[in-house]
């Protein structure tokens, strides 16, 4: 068996039964039922997720996934596309957001270079890459996830660097969603109005060229996608699996959880979508993919700075669970509701 | 001159100047123009309250002011009075979930007794307290603002504790904006439906037996209000005048924020609003400052854990402006957008 068909195959989902034991925990609190809106249901979650009714306070690591895209030569993107490869070298430095973010969120940030300065094939021409290549890449992530299994890490937050990756992220939301592209391409880093009738023009003939089949996600993200997605996919399944919480930041990571989606549904249970932005797509996959972001606050710079801004309010769920009194030990009257 | 006459007399407002250099920074770091969003608009917001377009970072303090009130009698709440005492020995045993939440941001936390067993008189039947009584209270929270200043904090988080203050709150809104007391009523810690309406009936009682005049927001507050609605709305005017950022928490912090905004609304320039709750008067007394919410996660404890929570995200805010590099120190391209 392949490392993914091995992952697919052992891939639980959330258990139930620690997750209702988690809600009966918050219950007691002192605190009446459910006040904590979504903080108790994200509580819940993890403790689904690892499979425990207490889960503890969880570390967490930042993956940011870095490749090129062929199809920057469409010129679908306000930044040219030695960006990406700068954008890696100011992630070392620790100068850009997501360093920021992960360290405020006392997050350990990993950046991968699944293919800065060997970018895919232009996908309005042809597929990204060949099928074994996408596999490949989605059993590197799978890969990844193990490793930081071993390190001990709880909580992976998926963050992305490539300059046109909304472009490769709106063809597999398009094709995998039966989406118009006009429904799921936006402005990206700043596209105007010219620029974004292009990418949506770009993505039209993307499809009508490759003609990916939406029931073989594999296909469509070899097809469609990029390096740094497929890696992203593979993350994602391999974490699941670890029974580590997923953290999706914005469109091109959404994208690359839906494929993971796709090739096993389970996986979802440990997703938790961080925030919304701006860009169209965006809301159309975490839809699919049932899940509802956290926080709404215009973030539309990706790197994973979503999914890094949103680490403390995942932290702050947990030790209220862990930390919190209950009624009886603080000697409170529970009214019971 | 009065502490409240001197409070309101040297309040500046916000500095524009420094707010439109905060926003210069940003865009020269190495992201799209605005791509961090409403993170941009705080970072630029604590700007121009601290008046410098390089605020750095801010220690915090929680402030949870606790009272008592006479309306409890009418059975507007789902818990006993006696909870309001107990809930001040769970603060003080670190138990509760704002203790949590404060510890988890960093900050200090403050409990302020302003009338835990004192209840004021129950609003349905008369004043809740002498005007002398409320201008008092007023001062106090403006002279523990000036402490907080004094002891180096730069953020005052706004919380309370009192059986029953959701109904004070919701008079004092509908009696200063001209509201209904259905639209401003809502279930509070877990009301029923009878509890809901019993409440709604309450608020008429206290407007149509009190009669406060809008125009007199210190004379509400003296009506309808309590203990420590009068101390946070104080701490709000003191803190905007020491050019502190005012964290709002939810309902009842809101409408002690809306007395001081009424009393000055300059105060309003240093407002933050952490979170919308699902109590229905809430979005009406944000709406009325002009302030839009960071969070909606559906909390409705109070105690300040909306402020509590959101205090990462204004740290975060501010750790951007301060540690991101910018486009010419990465040697980043900038396409200018």
């Amino acid at each position: 068996m392949s490392l993914l068909e091995e992952t697919v195959d052992r891939m639980e989902g959330a258990d139930t039964g620690a997750a209702e034991a988690a809600q009966r925990a918050l219950d007691a609190k002192t605190k009446p039922r459910g006040s904590l809106g979504r903080l108790e249901e994200l509580a819940v979650r993890v403790a689904g997720v690892r499979r425990t009714p207490d889960p503890g306070r969880l570390r967490a690591a930042v993956v940011v996934a870095a490749a090129d895209h062929g199809v920057a030569d469409e010129g679908v993107s306000a930044y040219p596309q030695e960006v990406t490869r700068q954008m890696l070298a100011t992630f070392a430095s620790g100068g850009s957001a997501v360093c920021v973010l992960a360290r405020e969120a006392g997050a350990e940030l990993r950046v991968i270079d699944a293919g800065v300065g060997r970018p895919t094939a232009n996908i309005a021409t042809g597929p990204a890459m060949p099928r074994a290549d996408a596999v490949g890449r989605i059993e590197e992530g799978i890969a990844l996830a193990r490793e930081l299994e071993r390190d001990g890490v709880g909580v992976v937050a998926l963050g992305e660097m490539g300059i046109a990756n909304t472009t490769a992220a709106a063809a597999v939301a398009a094709a995998l969603l039966a989406r118009a592209p006009v429904e799921v391409c936006g402005r990206g880093t700043g596209l105007d109005d010219d620029g974004l009738a292009r990418k949506v023009d770009v993505v039209k003939r993307a499809l009508a060229t490759n003609r990916a089949d939406a029931a073989d996600p594999i296909g469509v993200l070899a097809a469609l996608g990029g390096f740094e997605l497929a890696v992203l996919c593979g993350l994602a399944l391999g974490a699941a699996a670890e029974r580590m919480v997923v953290l999706v930041d914005g469109f091109i990571t959404a994208a690359a959880a839906l494929v993971a989606a796709l090739l096993s549904p389970p996986t979802v249970d440990a997703m938790v979508a961080a925030h919304l932005s701006p860009e169209p797509g965006h809301g159309i996959v975490l839809e699919a993919l049932g899940l509802t972001p956290l926080l709404d606050l215009g973030l539309r710079l990706g790197e994973g700075s979503g999914a890094a801004l949103a680490l403390p309010v995942l932290d702050a769920a947990l030790a209220l669970l862990s930390d919190m009194a209950t009624f009886e030990a603080a000697g409170v009257t529970d009214a019971g509701r």
